[in-house]
């Protein structure tokens, strides 16, 4: 029996630069989703093995590029309070993974022929 | 005199990964593209600011992953000899600036939305 042979995985990572001043890339994006799914700062650094202190300054530094702050502090019982994802927040998010998507339609075909160049491998 | 803006730079980088066996992404592609106009893989590596056995392991493992060679070796006078790409080698440089370039132009539109909501910058 043939084996199905796998396709290489394209992969695009977006990045946002701005001199040496602004870069938003897939870290930053992903921090912003779990914040939004977790409801807080130190969940989400949690969740992505990186320290309170670093995921508050990245936090900072998104309020220091962006006309409207990102994440929304709330009020609450827990510990270092709760956060949310102001509007802008989410919208920054959709409009970097629709950056993606549109990435990985684009380059699906010419990725495709480098696919044909590799040596068969087995899945 | 009010200063023109500077837009934020959208940088999308191509990877290609198959589990943990193969991965091609800016790197290689810069050292194919450097042999190509230097001549040969020492020439490469210091253009490149490495080694010359880290060029010459990356060219090997292109070998292992390509279904035919992508440097051509060429005998000549020069210390360690020459290399040039092969027209598998060169098409394979080619598709992959072809994907960077079409995630460019996919990226565009929500790369705009997305530096709308940065704030003002001047250049």
């Amino acid at each position: 029996m043939a084996e199905k042979l796998q396709k290489v995985l394209v992969e695009p990572r977006i990045r946002l630069n701005h001199g040496r001043g602004f870069s938003f890339g897939p870290g930053k994006a992903e921090l912003l989703e779990f914040i939004d799914c977790t409801g807080s700062i130190s969940g989400a650094a949690k969740a992505m093995g990186m320290s309170y202190m670093r995921a508050w300054s990245i936090v900072k530094s998104l309020d220091r590029d962006f006309a409207e702050p990102l994440v929304l502090k709330t009020r609450g019982g827990r510990v270092r309070g709760g956060a949310t994802l102001s509007e802008t927040g989410r919208r920054v998010v959709s409009l970097y993974r629709e950056m993606e998507k549109a990435s990985q339609t684009a380059t699906r075909e010419a990725g495709e022929k480098l696919n044909e160049l590799l040596k068969a491998r087995a899945k």
